[in-house]
């Protein structure tokens, strides 16, 4: 964490100084906003958080409930979220609250009595070693309450606007072209009609979905929906592993059981099974006490006495996927750039069988937000916003389908098993998927081309940058790299050095003193006068050299850059290799060095030679505008 | 973390409900207190912290000054504070926060040159991992943050009284015997005298403790203090360790160089030299500017380029000792118990060049706290309080002398050192000592006797407690055993297992069986019966098996106790070995078992063997009430 390089800060670092829409923030919903986000659920609270990071932005999330949700929904946090919440600066205290997950039991009927379950198998839940983040499961609610801190420690100081539901909206023209009709839901104003002008419109309003309505999406999918009772418990039973999470399959049905934070609670997802879309009415007045029947029979010869049921609900939902993200239809793309998106559950409906739900969301709003800020902060074109729907729309699809296979898996009775430990093998062998960490993004004008991904075959382009232990060199902190890319907005280029130490002669010098000086640097073209260096692009390098071998004087200034209104050394931009996790062997770094391009959202943009300046200049060219 | 038990608890989990006085906490400073609390200091503060656990106990903490600490003072912090802040649950967020040290660098005249320093080594700061822990730099106003966050999220709800100034006291009889004579410092009332009677009195007011002077405490010690020139200043260098905390010696003086939190700032101790007791208003008119010149000089041929001043101040101190940190002078020792105490730097004085003030300061807190709640919860007899003087008496006294020996090498001139690498052979080859780990409290009521501790040399008794790998059994969770002791004011009963399996007729099953129901236990006579069965003693096993070959199912109950209104069974007290990295191996503990009884201040205070039950009933009752 870097601070007190504006003076001295007596208070909580985290919280920044405010500055832009935050000096004199309006406590009411103002009439006009240059971003208006529906809904304070992941998906929305992300976007809200990244763009709160930006003086010039004015953004609002509105929200149908009166206050902050209290209970129930999504619990199931996978490592690329954590990563995630990392980047947000809030890892640390989530996972000391949290339930981790480490390992996965299978329970299934005893072949000699097939009326009562037996655990036939326990899976390690990260055997690989995929992500140095913990799987974890705690409830929604928290998670919104880290995002809501993250924007309320934020130079905007921005918090959600309770008590107004979205009515529908339209897209005209002019400088707010987004009209939305809103409508009071709580307080004196209860019932009466709001408008706001916006620029842009995040709908993230859940799976039945105004915005999505509005836009003219269709969600297309099963027609049939699957229902589970879900609970939140406090119960005393005799089942061994009620802390571990389970897949609990029995002649009397199917249960998912998920341990959550604190040590006693825990959730059990009850099969209830297909329902058609017109005898929904019935499968919801399922009470809690059949449930927890249900439950009891499913887990013979074990018993549940539930002692206090924190939530319960009734939950169906089909797999279904809306055609499109935004509001260009497919006769304009190319004409025009997107004015409304659809973010979360308003895209993408599944089961919650592989607890994927809020963590696709979230990176949805992760995608979004970063270029919402870059056109509203005049960093880059339009045309940069029509990616989101393009990226998005393929990881919902992929999302979609493994459910489908996990699900459909998960819910076959044991005999209709090819092979008695599919489901394991299943669960072990598509780890990455589940963990966060499979989403590749395509070629796109935010994705290069794959040319000189041999440079760095660990860093594959359009998959997240995959963090590895280095060495500080000026203060000789062992620190993960990739836990310096904060979620701030702003692009990351590793420069990974050739082998000559530093000072002397090499590639990495030269294409240091390149992006320093010469009128083509990305740094020169696109970093805007009245900003520090580093206000754009974070430069930093990685010496191959242990740091005691590395004499930081001999440093090119490039990678020391003066910051602040004092000028001060960034000292914190300089790495050495860990001999004992040496990055350039972890990554499959080339020893001729590499430049690694990293998009605000940690994925990887490109992978060019030292000597390739004249590509990266040409990369950034149609991203950013000159400044 | 364990919450939930009593309900579901949506908010932040660390929010503990309020209870007892916390229920309608007077916002002004009532007239009758169990323990008032003079100075929200390191001491001042954790004590505060220790008893806000306490919903039965009235603790103020009172403050001269109007608010919060901004600036200035204190910032090493050693592994064990570290230690100490995850025991009051913040540790990932102060390590989040703060520098941390990894390397220390010592700089010398160069021989060639001696008009210009060069490098002459680098020592790492814990080679021989002393602790899990890293040592950190924050400056001091963060630790009391989070102190009173702690506090403010305790059952008790409390939080400081600013503005009032202690006068005196007098020691006299009745409930509430101490009388205190305060003033206001701001506000309407300034000047205006107020009266508060308490149980207990705690001076934590500093270096010219008024507490102190009220019990006739003499400080003993050096006549002649050191004044050192402190600055936090953000700066432009050449040096090239700024990032690197430096003992810098040249021919124009000496440094003490630290790097602080936020990667820019940083503090130097500048080498005032001796000054005479009557010379102090001299040494106290050195300017900022003449500070600044003089780091100028002994840093030749380097230069420091001052931006910014955070804060500056001459700091002159001698190495002074209490005679005792408790009102009961000799003559009355074993007639009479203590009503007053003072902590921290009311009892030691001395160079801030080994960083160890705050975190000494800090340990007499953590030790005196408990044994205040202990007493005023009604479950120990006042004669636990007179074992605070008598243990940390000892502490500073040692302290006292390593920092001697300590400053007294840093200021000699290297012509003067018998070798020249005295300085940093002495840091690295005493590093458990300003780590904070060389404590270790002498046989009392609180420590038992040495007769059984071959049986687990690696918890010496009066030692910290030292933790080490484990898995938790329930949910296959690698956690460090130490770390679930939380400071709560319990008593922990580790039970290392003999080697038979969980469920098999073994030691440990038949210590489990004599504690759940022997009318000797400590369980059944020492905890109120309106109470959780673990309210007073926490009781952890620990097998040698991993934990796939524990079933949970066998376990004796004492270690799966059922707590809270539902009488929810808590599963993280069942521990297993963590195959790598062995616990009975890595702390020498004997394959037939043994018991280690731990204080609620992490102070190991009896081994014994599984089957020496009389001796462990014998051992608490001195110590705790039958209740």
């Amino acid at each position: 964490m870097q601070f007190h390089h504006h003076g001295y800060v007596s208070t909580d670092p985290r919280m920044q100084a405010p500055a832009g829409v935050g000096l004199n923030r309006p406590e009411e919903l103002p009439e006009k906003v240059d971003v208006l986000i529906v809904g304070t659920g992941p998906a929305g609270m992300i976007t809200a958080a990244q763009l709160s990071q930006f003086p010039s932005i004015t953004t609002r999330i509105i929200e149908r409930r009166g206050g902050r949700l209290a209970i129930g929904q999504a619990d199931g946090i996978q490592a690329r979220s954590v990563e995630t919440f990392q980047a947000f600066g809030f890892a640390e205290r989530i996972i000391a609250e949290a339930y981790r997950i480490t390992e996965m039991a299978f329970w299934k009927p005893d072949p000699t009595d097939p009326t009562r379950i037996i655990r036939t198998a326990r899976a390690v839940d990260d055997p690989t070693g995929i992500s140095e983040f913990p799987h974890l499961i705690v409830n929604q609610a928290r998670v919104l309450d880290y995002f809501a801190d993250v924007m309320a420690n934020s130079p905007t100081r921005m918090k959600p606007d309770y008590g107004y539901e979205f009515l529908g909206l339209e897209v005209g023209e002019g400088e707010y072209p987004v009209t939305v009709r809103l409508t009071h839901t709580t307080g004196a104003l209860e019932g009466e009609g709001r408008i706001v002008h916006a620029k842009y419109v995040v709908g993230a309003d859940g799976a039945r979905s105004g915005v999505r309505h509005a836009i003219g999406c269709t969600m297309a999918g099963d027609q049939a929906f699957h229902a589970w009772g879900v609970m939140d418990v406090l119960a005393v039973t005799d089942f061994p592993d009620i802390r571990t999470k389970c897949a609990i399959q029995s002649e009397a049905g199917s249960i998912l059981h998920i341990p959550r934070e604190g040590g006693y609670l825990f959730r059990m997802y009850v099969d209830l099974g297909e329902v058609a879309a017109d005898n929904k009415g019935a499968i919801r007045s399922t009470t809690i006490e059949e449930i927890i029947a249900k439950a009891n029979d499913i887990l013979h010869p074990y018993t549940l006495d539930v002692k206090n049921v924190a939530w319960h609900s009734v939950y169906e939902v089909a797999h279904r996927l809306t055609d499109r993200f935004d509001d260009v239809v497919p006769e304009d793309l190319g004409s025009r750039t997107p004015r409304v998106f659809i973010t979360g559950d308003a895209c993408h409906t599944h089961s919650a069988k592989a607890g994927q739900g809020m963590n696709v969301s979230m990176q949805d709003g992760f995608n979004l937000g970063w270029k919402l800020a870059h056109v509203l902060d005049g960093r880059s074109p339009e045309s940069l916003l029509s990616t989101y729907s393009a990226e998005r729309q393929v990881v919902a699809k992929n999302l979609i389908e493994f459910d489908k296979e996990w699900s459909t898996l998960m819910a076959r009775k044991p005999e209709e098993l090819s092979d008695p430990a599919e489901l394991e093998t299943f669960y072990t062998s598509t780890a990455e998927f589940p963990a966060g960490f499979m989403t590749q993004y395509a070629r796109s004008m935010v994705i290069g081309e794959a040319t000189h991904e041999a440079l760095a075959v660990g860093f594959p382009l359009g998959k997240r940058f995959k963090s590895a232990p280095v060495v500080r060199v000026a203060d000789a902190n062992p620190v993960q790299l990739g836990h310096h890319h904060r979620a701030d907005g702003r692009w990351r280029l590793y420069a990974f050095a050739d082998a000559a130490a530093a000072g002397a002669a090499s590639g990495v010098a030269d294409w240091a003193e390149w992006l320093r000086t010469s009128p083509d640097s990305p740094l020169l073209v696109h970093t805007p006068k009245d900003t520090d260096v580093d206000s754009v692009f974070d430069v930093k390098v990685i010496y191959q050299q242990a740091h005691t071998a590395i004499d930081i004087a001999r440093v090119p200034d490039t990678f020391l850059p003066r910051v602040g209104p004092f000028e001060l050394i960034d000292y914190e931009k300089v790495y050495a290799t860990d001999p004992l996790h040496d990055i350039f062997d972890l990554r499959g770094i080339d020893r001729g060095g590499a430049v690694v391009v990293v998009r605000p959202d940690q994925y990887v943009a490109n992978v060019l030679p030292l000597s390739a300046t004249d590509e990266l200049a040409a990369f950034f060219r149609p991203i950013l505008f000159a400044r």
